[in-house]
């Protein structure tokens, strides 16, 4: 970079994921900060700083391999996305350390893109959206409105005709920039644009199309900038469902495809070869956030919640140190966990998901204190502090507890999730009822310091079921226990967990493993199993094939291939 | 070609299509021979003989590219298997025509080819198998056994190491002759050349490997012009077993993998993107051929006509224009037949199948004739016209009846398919019994005209189950009736074939649909049949799939999508 002017090399975006681990650096300081972790991250914004140019403009890529490149393709070099997690990071050192060393750098950046794109000057927004939420944050931070117009702006051209992607991709010496482009150029009126979500104008958009991480960018981002406009939302929803009852697989992993890393039909949800990348459940977590921030419904904290668990958590080992870039809900045995990934985009993306976990579990409203997911937790809100104490998600039954030292009045809520079918909530000592609002349960009274509420949801492992135009999962059930969806893998079976049936009808038995991985619920499966024996030949009679019953054990999905690569499935078939 | 000197286009192979439709044409014209097939023969064979080169070379891709770059680059090239075919449709049209006008041709390439490779010359064999079959046939033909010779020793170098197509994969020059090869050359220690047979002596080969058209034709091939060879014949055997007990469906497909074209590893035979290419199922017809002239064995014929009746001729529609290059065992509707491909090697190959037929179902020994399938035909033999009557495979009831004008005594024999659980065979007002051998039911008598052998294979539908260690077709079983496989198409259903489970202890009933895809036996099964109507949401508790009883009619696998695409499954779940 700044001090080293030799050859740029890995992929395009690669600046991205230094600001990714700036800002997931950021989060993890609140938490503990340590003097290896401030001396690191200290080193990284001297250059991130040094490398700027004069103008403001800061790419690596281009200012390495040909600035006179930079802003001439725009739908696939990443160069407002890089801004956007530049943007990111520096609000996140801002906003919890005073340290406004990477805001300037950011905000010079963000100027010049403001002087060359805008209503007054060109026309341009970005391949991969990003740049779009880092406006609204940089905005909000500032209270310069400025970034949160041109954003909003940007998400409402885009998917305009004429395209200005379509026009970049007639251009064979614009298509050359693209390492990924063959050099063909492509008529304009075979340009469809899903990939980009540029293929209609976002007013118009009903289902969730192209990559899936840029498409969760670009409404994560809109819901933020569209605040107060109904229109916009009535077409988020429109995806949301699209997504959430035709689109997702049961571990909130989103994009079954490979080959556009992305959405392809309703219903196509094959197992074995799920795409499902880390980012995009990853995604899916911030857009959920989103929605129930600007609604207050809690069938938005059930997904995020069960991406969350599932599908964004699977990504990264339990040694914290391997990374799943696509996530299957079925394996033979050849998948498994990469300690880096030459597009690295995964591991540090779920690094500030994670480093920024609380956000997920509780929220402040003007008039209370909102769970929206008990893990164990303490907090210093505006109300007090709110502790939460129990075994969640291992367990169902929680407390949350009052610690502020007056007397104060005000709500506390939590929400139901989903998979709850009985909810007791009551509090220590007193007779009141919760009500319900929007999937939570609410209390609104005077609280007394130590004041408890008791929850039980009374967690039960349960078989799910699936719409059956996913072709995958007729005759199949999966097993969940709280939020968590269960697998069956072959370390724990000693065969391939394909020749499962599971007798759904016989009770699952539930049992606390705190040598297994970590410490884990088990669960107890009777199934019939196919035995690997067959008359000679591969084809064979009506009852050739030999059964006999076992009782197999499963464990969480997100803690599968941790013993090496095996089989494993989550889809089970059902007697 | 000779009388057009323009730009080559298409395959670097498009030579060998001409020569496959010639060699059927000779075929065809022995059924009927037409004037307009016989001028249109004509003036292609005149085509070919004009091309020829002086020194006997012929081979219209480097005639018209580069003739100096014409036996560089072996591996790649199909310049021997052109010949190859050459030489098959010459040897058609001297045996069945007495026309030696494309023979001249084809003996001037072999000749030239002679003079080139050899063990006093270079060493050099072809990447697709093909001239070692007609080598075998030439000598056959001609009694001039150099042919045969050079063929032994061709088949006996491959595999061999130092090997010559990893020589030709490290020079650069080489393999920028070939359109497919990306330009960078390939270290010779990471060599394996399984995709072409060349991964060990074929007295070691244990198992089929790579592309599975050429495996089939070099198989064939060393059956063939080793006759003699007990230690060859034990390695084939090898090779069979592994192909019909690991890798082969029950369709006869072969080769699951669109990647090779070719074979994967044991018992992976996924449905939905099985390969299955119509050539590798023709290839396969010819292997089990070659192994039946051989041992005289019915497991061979077994084979044969389960690829034959199944997944070869589902290669072609019924309208006989329409081609498939893949044949699937499932379909979601996006898989149909092509008029023609660019790759055109399965429409010319499925014709002179088709066209030769008759050497598949009936054969003579020294002391009798065979009938191996015993569709209804005459057939003139040393021992007299034998005919055959019946409605096979639509029925297993058949008659034998010898036509000859006087008494003979020879061997009558037909072979009691894997299929039949019990045959009743008695000849007409005689007591005799049959006697078994190889799995052939055999009479040896003296012969009255007119004498009549009546068999019943008591053919009823059955539902076959497949080895466990095919995991795709777990739970799932398929439905035949004889030598057919069935399959559940949507265009009868009204819905999704994979919503069905079958209740396969109900008995199927068959009934004979005139009106039906040119006649065909329909089966009636009684299934359960999932509703495709859920609660919101995708996923749901226990309980929430609705089903119905419903009876599905299903139809021969090889009459599929001759109503347009749509849903297709072989493998149906069962209660």
């Amino acid at each position: 970079m700044a001090k080293d002017a030799s050859k740029y090399t890995g992929f395009i975006f690669n600046d991205s994921d230094v600001y990714k681990w700036l800002e997931a650096v950021a989060y993890a300081r609140v938490v503990e900060d340590s003097a290896e972790l401030r001396t690191m991250s200290d080193e990284v914004i001297d250059l991130v700083a040094a490398a700027q140019m004069e103008d403001g403009y800061l790419n690596t890529y281009f200012q390495l391999t040909g600035i006179e490149n930079r802003w001439r393709n725009l739908h696939t070099m990443h160069e407002m996305y890089c801004a956007g997690h530049l943007i990111e990071a520096a609000v996140a050192f801002a906003e919890n350390h005073q340290d406004e060393r990477l805001l300037r750098v950011a905000i010079r950046f963000a100027d010049h893109i403001l002087s060359i794109f805008g209503p007054d000057g060109r026309l341009g927004f970005c391949g991969h959206e990003e740049i779009e939420l880092a406006f609204a944050r940089l905005s909000a931070l500032t209270g310069d409105e400025r970034y949160a117009d041109r954003a909003r702006w940007m998400i409402e051209r885009r998917g305009q005709r004429p395209s200005i992607f379509a026009q970049e991709r007639t251009d064979r010496d614009v298509l050359a920039l693209s390492p990924w482009d063959n050099g063909q150029t492509h008529a304009v009126e075979s340009y469809e644009g899903d990939y980009w979500q540029d293929h209609a104008p976002i007013r118009e958009h009903n289902q969730v199309v192209g990559h899936a991480v840029r498409s969760m960018y670009l409404y994560t981002g809109a819901l933020a900038l569209f605040s107060d406009d109904e229109d916009l939302e009535v077409a988020m929803l429109r995806c949301w469902q699209n997504l959430t009852q035709r689109r997702m697989y049961i571990t909130g992993g989103i994009g079954p495809s490979p080959k556009n890393e992305g959405f392809t039909t309703d219903f196509d949800l094959p197992n074995l070869t799920a795409y499902a990348e880390t980012c995009a459940a990853v995604g899916l977590v911030y857009w959920g956030q989103q929605f129930l921030e600007r609604t207050g419904n809690a069938e938005f904290a059930d997904v995020t919640e069960r991406a969350l668990f599932n599908g964004a958590i699977s990504g990264l080992s339990l040694s914290g140190d391997h990374y799943f870039y696509d996530n299957p809900l079925e394996s033979t045995g050849s998948h498994s966990r990469k300690p880096w990934f030459d597009c690295a985009c995964c591991p540090p993306n779920i690094a500030r998901v994670l480093a920024s976990l609380t956000d997920y579990l509780l929220s402040e409203s003007e008039t209370g204190v909102y769970i929206h997911i008990p893990s164990a937790l303490r907090a210093d809100t505006t109300f007090g502090e709110i502790e939460v104490v129990g075994n969640y998600p291992w367990e169902g039954k929680f407390e949350i507890r009052y610690k502020g030292t007056t007397r104060r009045t005000f709500t506390i809520g939590f929400r139901i999730p989903d998979w709850a079918t009985e909810t007791n909530a009551e509090i220590e000592g007193a007779e009141e009822l919760a009500e319900f609002e929007d999937g939570y349960a609410v209390f609104d009274r005077e609280w007394h310091p130590g004041d408890t509420v008791k929850v039980d949801f009374e967690m039960e492992p349960r078989w799910v079921e699936c719409d059956p135009r996913v072709r995958e999962n007729l005759g199949r059930s999966a097993l969940c226990n709280g939020p968590l969806v269960y697998c069956a893998e072959e370390k724990d079976l000693g065969f391939a967990p394909q020749l499962v049936t599971a007798l759904t009808e016989a009770p699952p038995v539930v049992a606390w493993n705190p040598a297994l991985l970590g410490g884990v619920n088990t669960i107890s499966v009777d199934s019939i199993v196919e035995v690997e024996r067959f008359p000679d030949g591969l084809y064979a009679e009506a009852g050739s094939t030999e059964t006999r019953e076992q009782t197999v054990s499963m464990i969480p999905y997100f803690a599968w291939n941790n013993r090496g690569p095996n089989g494993m499935q989550v889809w089970l078939r059902r007697a």
